[in-house]
């Protein structure tokens, strides 16, 4: 579906500074773009590639728009507005309604005539699907959870009991909400498991990427706020709180009962124990660990960069000996 | 199913302190219960939730037992005790015997009359499904593996092949167990297979968690111990061996041929390199990882936690400056 | 199949010091071998275990072959040599040409005669599978894939959506490859999802471990080249290039739009943040970080080995204080 430039800068309310008429189908790199597409310039370090960009338009900074070669679609924040160009464009497929005949659906499960229910997939006992919702092939929909409006699960997700999901969430390959968490009490004859017996809430607009996981609240519920953004592989613990808007890159942990703010930011392998309280606006740095509870907003960090081998183990061990440096100038300073 | 306090008392030998006739149907935290509820305080810090809750009784310690308003279930163990009777309130649901019509098993697979196997199941080639099992929607149990009695595997969970479960096991959602170890010898031309012809072998009373994975041995077996939990997103490599009774948490890693002791327990994100032996309870806090043989019971971290970013930059770049503060103390020391 | 020690001895180039026709049908251990069977010996520490072995014959170092009690298979690199006779022993089953009927393949889709399609696999629009492949039970393969020749996918596998794969690779279960890679543009209103509209390209004998995530890429393609090897839980993000040859132990994450050259191994729990680039020939030890570009070969560290948490913490005491002991050693070159 070919757009005219004229009408992107409308509907995206951007300056343009070129053809209005020209028609664009599709978004590409400054480098791979060509007289269809749009691509989008956000960080100047990049301006050599604007300078011989064959794309229609470049959506970019005013600062930026001198450089450019092509129409500008000039904004205060272009990669934004490049991403809902992109989503125009480019959109998601739209469910076809229709549940694949070898889905297996339970008789007390109720699913709306304009989701699409595809192929091996299974439903639960008094599950709900919203309208436009898509449950792709292999997914599992268990006992009691609902899946809101045009909420999207890809292949093989698993919805596992007692889960309650938003409108227009997108949940990636492999991910699993609401297992158990982990609770267990030690004896003398080895862990009692502590029944696992709340649920999960996860609001709208919420993205969870593949293989992650979100587990059941013990009583009550884990819960994931509105817009929260969670890449692969990342763990959420029993009865965790993720506020809106925070996204938490790959292989994240929150462990239970910890509370995140909103509009945090996790890097790759950071994580947080249980039972801490983090403010909003909280970044963690990659392999940061938070162990204790923040209430001010800001970076946080905690781990080393890679150097070379040899460097580093001289500094690890010049660290397992700074106690007796310590003491060398204690020594010193007593003048002995 | 309402059960009286003075039935609990007896079956799990607290002292009651209260009307043993008052009938309870569920478990809750101090703050939710309802006067049909039970709930547990294991922690006097939380002491306030007591005085305003409204359950029917309260499990506790004798030195807490003052302070509650309503009735008491004495324990020396509250939190053990809370676990087992809110496992006899909260069952388990009961496998209903029989196999789903879009289930596929092999004419070679035996499933015991009791076992229930769920939609979109596959179970391969001489495999074994032991009474009462609960295998569900999704999962695949592969040729020559064993699923004991009582064990439950929830749904999209994979037991690959040759690998053999105890009994009263629960496995999570994405789990995968048996999938080939990590071998590769590197030749010039490349890595060459090292082909993984070992299975698992995992006692009783243990639980996996979602998208955990524990990989076959190469020669010989990998073992998981009686009563082992490994939390979600966990890894257990080739030959790996982990003590009965061992705990954990998300994302560990465990790399291949290491043998880990009895009742340790590990923090989220820690980890052991390969071919270490850990002995008998022994903690490793989060991000903890542990690289050559421990001998001793006890503690071992090896994690900094997160701090501002600003504070943590000035701590790395005197870290990284540590040999010249050493230097100018070694001239201070000489009298230069 | 049996073979002689003569035929392995011509086939894989090694001396044969004993009975060229010795026959054996597997291997096994040193410790538990049976004259039926070859086994190997690459680390002169296992020597002991070579005194006693009932093996029919070792493959070995020459410099060790004077200490074996039976044949040897004398070899330069005698690991890869085991690996090679391993695999001619204990084949790979070979697929079983045929479509299960439980297995749902869309119209558009091509299948090979000769590839073996398992229980509840779902095959989307325009995919292919080539020649000899193996999907495995409950597999995804989505729109627009293409799976090579001799590829096997164990259970569970899913491959998105516009992914590329090449001849004899391996992908165990729950792996995913082609979800979306995590973009997003934060904007006052919350994060704006940036489509993710490139796919996977997957090269020859690659080999990606249980429940590793493999992300498509923004615009073009994220490129893991021939011959990489993947272990469990790693996470690879969009865009990011995995040079041939490459390695990543379990729980491994490389961040978005970074390139890894040829024949790098990170070791377990390590990564690399976004858009770094990473030379040929570079290893990452446990847990260490990448957070720039590196151009040079070799090691790079950035972890501490766990010690008991006493004198740990001590040590991440006095790490906070250094700042002091920088000043007092100040004052003291000031002679104050």
């Amino acid at each position: 579906m070919p757009i005219s430039l004229g009408e992107l800068a409308t509907r995206f309310g951007c300056d343009l500074d070129g053809d209005p008429d020209i028609e664009v189908r599709m978004v590409a790199s400054l480098l791979d773009a060509s007289p269809v597409s749009i691509s989008f310039l956000t960080n100047s370090a990049w301006k050599d590639r604007l300078f011989s960009t064959k794309a229609a338009a470049v959506v970019l900074r005013a600062s930026d728009a001198a450089d450019c070669p092509v129409a500008s679609l000039i904004s205060d924040d272009p990669y934004a507005n490049y991403a809902r160009m992109a989503a125009l464009l480019h959109p998601s497929p739209a469910p076809v309604p229709g549940v694949h005949a070898s889905a297996v659906i339970d008789a007390s499960a109720t699913v709306a005539p304009s989701a699409q229910i595809e192929a091996q997939v299974f439903i639960g006992e008094r599950a709900i699907i919203g309208e436009n919702a898509y449950v792709g092939p292999g997914c599992v929909v268990g006992s009691d959870c609902s899946i809101g409006d045009d909420t999207r699960l890809h292949a093989n997700v698993t919805i596992l009991r007692q889960v309650s999901i938003g409108m227009r969430c997108i949940f990636h390959p492999g991910a699993v909400v609401g297992a158990d968490g982990f609770g267990n009490a030690m004896t003398p004859d080895g862990w009692v498991k502590v029944p696992q017996l709340g649920g999960v809430r996860i609001g709208n607009d919420v993205e969870i990427g593949a293989n992650t996981t979100i587990d059941c609240g013990t009583l009550g519920d884990t819960i994931v706020e509105d817009g929260v953004r969670i890449d692969n592989l990342c763990q959420i613990g029993h009865n965790a709180l993720i506020g809106a808007h925070t996204a938490m890159a790959g292989s994240t942990s929150i462990a239970g009962s910890s509370i995140i703010g909103k509009r945090c930011m996790f890097a790759g392998h950071s994580g947080a124990v249980g039972h801490v309280s983090i403010c909003d606006n909280v970044i963690v740095s990659a392999q940061g660990m938070i162990t204790k509870d923040i209430t001010e907003a800001g970076v946080y960090a905690s781990s080393f960069p890679a150097e070379k081998v040899q460097e580093w183990n001289r500094k690890v061990a010049r660290f397992r000996r700074i106690g007796v440096l310590i003491e060398r100038v204690s020594k010193l300073e007593k003048g002995d």
